[in-house]
């Protein structure tokens, strides 16, 4: 019987972990919802920006891949994610000439929806800080003035790198 | 009867246009088959190599970033397969202090496989070179040689960026 009862008091544990786990989604940025799972979305490009030493991988929903893959991102389709993962840059131990991620900054994203999103050039705009993924909410302004030099490539900076097919 | 002629022929050139496109997957590299679909792989980290110049991003299979998730890289489990997709850098047109990915240089991996690759410590090591993907075949101690000052790492320099779970 004290067995059944730990096995009972166990599987609560564990159950209780498994709810809290699933309440741990970061809460929305801008309004907008934190788009689970993107760490396994396909690449879209890289960047090094040596003016803030930071390392950048670019990545795309799966909608955003296929528009890049058939040359449709001018403008970007309805549905489109874009995501951009941020690092402050370090070197590679063991190859001190090869720059590298050190400290996760943060992981932002382009939600495109042409409908919703009409006062925002088409986008919304959402970051999430840190590796604890604290929502940033200061406003998309501050997301639309850095990108207005790229106003008419539909607002993005990134040329998607050149794959092979 | 003409029309039906037009859709035959139509018919016979997409199928031999499609039978084309089947035989168009590079030849073996060091007779490992082509990694088919790596494009759509999960990123592991990027690098900037201020050397030669090259930005890269580094890809993994299902095997290898369920390793790098649990942490389990030293050695890396039977089955991973590490992808390292390399440019010749470039300036962002509007952003000219991120450095990005400008033309295709290679695209090369490590094929983890302790039983099958004994002489290559563990690890089959292939490149298609070009966005033609021609296989290199100059020999697998081109690579283990410029590895050789990982062997301790089991071969693999490449520390895996840190990303939010």
């Amino acid at each position: 019987m004290q067995n059944f009862i730990k096995l009972l008091v166990l599987s609560i544990l564990g159950w209780a972990t498994m709810v809290n786990a699933a309440d741990q989604t970061p809460a929305p940025s801008h309004g907008i919802s934190y788009p689970t799972g993107w760490q396994n979305w396909s690449h879209i490009a890289v960047s090094h920006r040596i003016d803030n030493k930071t390392l950048r991988v670019i990545l795309g929903n799966d909608v955003a891949v296929k528009a890049v893959r058939t040359g449709k991102t001018n403008p970007w389709p309805d549905g489109a994610i874009i995501g951009k993962v941020v690092w402050k840059e370090t070197q590679l131990e063991n190859w001190k000439a090869a720059i590298a991620p050190g400290n996760f900054v943060h992981a932002e994203f382009m939600f495109k929806d042409s409908r919703k999103y009409t006062e925002s050039y088409g986008w919304g705009w959402a970051r999430w800080v840190g590796i604890e993924q604290s929502p940033f909410n200061k406003g998309a302004q501050i997301c639309t003035s850095c990108h207005t030099p790229v106003k008419d490539r539909d607002w993005v900076f990134t040329d998607p790198a050149i794959i092979p097919k």
